[in-house]
């Protein structure tokens, strides 16, 4: 079973969890690949060079200048800083950002209604480059950052629970057995935002349709559930939100989709 | 002929002479390999950030501070611009610092004389790696940050010209011809520094020892032909210093050392 495990940029700045994370991590069995955000870092890189960060629905607006700070930020000190400590733990990672290999190839954004700028979503993964790395016993470490699908040789700052969810649908497809883990601040997905004991178990199609009418799931777990059942009508077997310090639990204590 | 490229942080921030740099390299036949520096826009970055650049003889004192920097900016926006540029070239180029799949170890320098703090020099090239990359027909684009050779997961900031002469001379010991090109600022090694048509065509050992008891060569060349010695003592065939701008001339316009 391939897993692929995306943490957010909440974890990695955080010494503590981020050692335990990868500790973790370092101890799956199989192959594995680990996609990163790290938009914390960059907000507060971005603030201490004088930038304004602009966001709309959790997302960010990205023009030239601020594609060059998430670049250096999420490819540059976040990717390498977890790749040498998983090398420190054994894993022999490699970090990739999109432009690497062509690994990940992306469609930019429409203007309309909003216009994100420099933003894609990927279209796009080099799935024979991830083959050959997973039988060299590599570990992908990916960034959310890819290249345009145009030919154009643009970077797009990309959302890192897309990236996530693209890498497991491609591989899916292409019939290897996939899980994906969406690593987050919560145990899992709560029934009741103030009650953190609520996780709920598993969600389907039907349970999900009925918490989003209920009104019990919202805002930005719905973009993050949607990349998850996308993923699963790619064949991926299933796809588990849950906390970064869980992991190892079975179905990682969290929530499972399928 | 294996050619392994080196261009300083002079050029990738100029935008003339990066692409045209680029698209030169992209017609080189045959196995390439590009080595970047980065330290002019690292200082850059420093001084927004508010940082105070130190140097001791052309080599930067790293701190952790200085350390995040330089992962972000060479690792980060200047490796993966290039990497995405030789993409649109039709190159297929992978980004890669030393840590990246244990690509190149490094030991950490003595505090004595000078600490310069997080700082290495390279002891280990993984050749299988760059082998596979190569049959893959991959371009690996290194960047100077290199992973401890202790196994302490610690990232050092290395100097870009000896990153390229361990490339060199470890694919030469493994029994494959190459040549290594330094780029910089002249149109190769001169012989009057206010004179810049006084290129000395090709220096060997010992005219290199008469050109440096003479005082004709001195300061920030003196490492830079050390490194390049250094090379050919490992069985590299060839290097060359010469302008960024005429790598496609016979013998790259420059001073060819043997």
């Amino acid at each position: 079973m391939l897993k692929i495990v995306k943490i957010g940029g909440n974890i990695v700045e955080d010494p503590g969890k981020i050692d335990k994370f990868l500790s973790d991590f370092a101890s799956l069995k199989g192959d594995k690949i680990l996609v990163h955000g790290g938009g914390v870092v960059a907000t507060d890189m971005l603030k201490k060079l004088g930038y304004e960060p602009k966001m709309h629905l959790g997302r960010r607006i990205t023009n030239p200048a601020t594609l060059r700070v998430v670049t250096s930020v999420y490819a540059g000190v976040i990717n390498k800083s977890i790749v040498a400590k998983l090398q420190k733990l054994g894993v022999n990672a490699i970090g990739l950002s999109g432009a690497d290999g062509g690994f990940i190839l992306s469609k930019r954004r429409s203007t309309v209604p909003i216009n994100y700028g420099l933003v894609g979503d990927p279209t796009y993964v080099d799935t024979t480059l991830t083959r050959i790395l997973l039988d060299l016993k590599m570990t992908i470490v990916a960034a959310p950052i890819t290249l345009e699908n145009t030919g154009s040789g643009q970077l797009l700052n990309t959302n890192a629970d897309t990236v996530a969810s693209a890498i497991a649908g491609a591989m899916a497809e292409m019939g290897v057995e996939t899980e994906l883990i969406y690593c987050f601040e919560e145990r899992g997905v709560l029934l009741d935002m103030g009650d953190e004991d609520s996780v709920i178990p598993s969600i389907n199609r039907n349970s999900y349709a009925s918490l989003k009418d209920s009104g019990a799931i919202f805002g930005g777990m719905l973009p993050k559930l949607d990349n998850a059942f996308k993923a699963i009508d790619k064949g991926v077997a299933r796809v588990v939100i849950c906390s970064a310090g869980s992991i190892l639990e079975p179905g990682c204590g969290g929530t499972t989709l399928q």
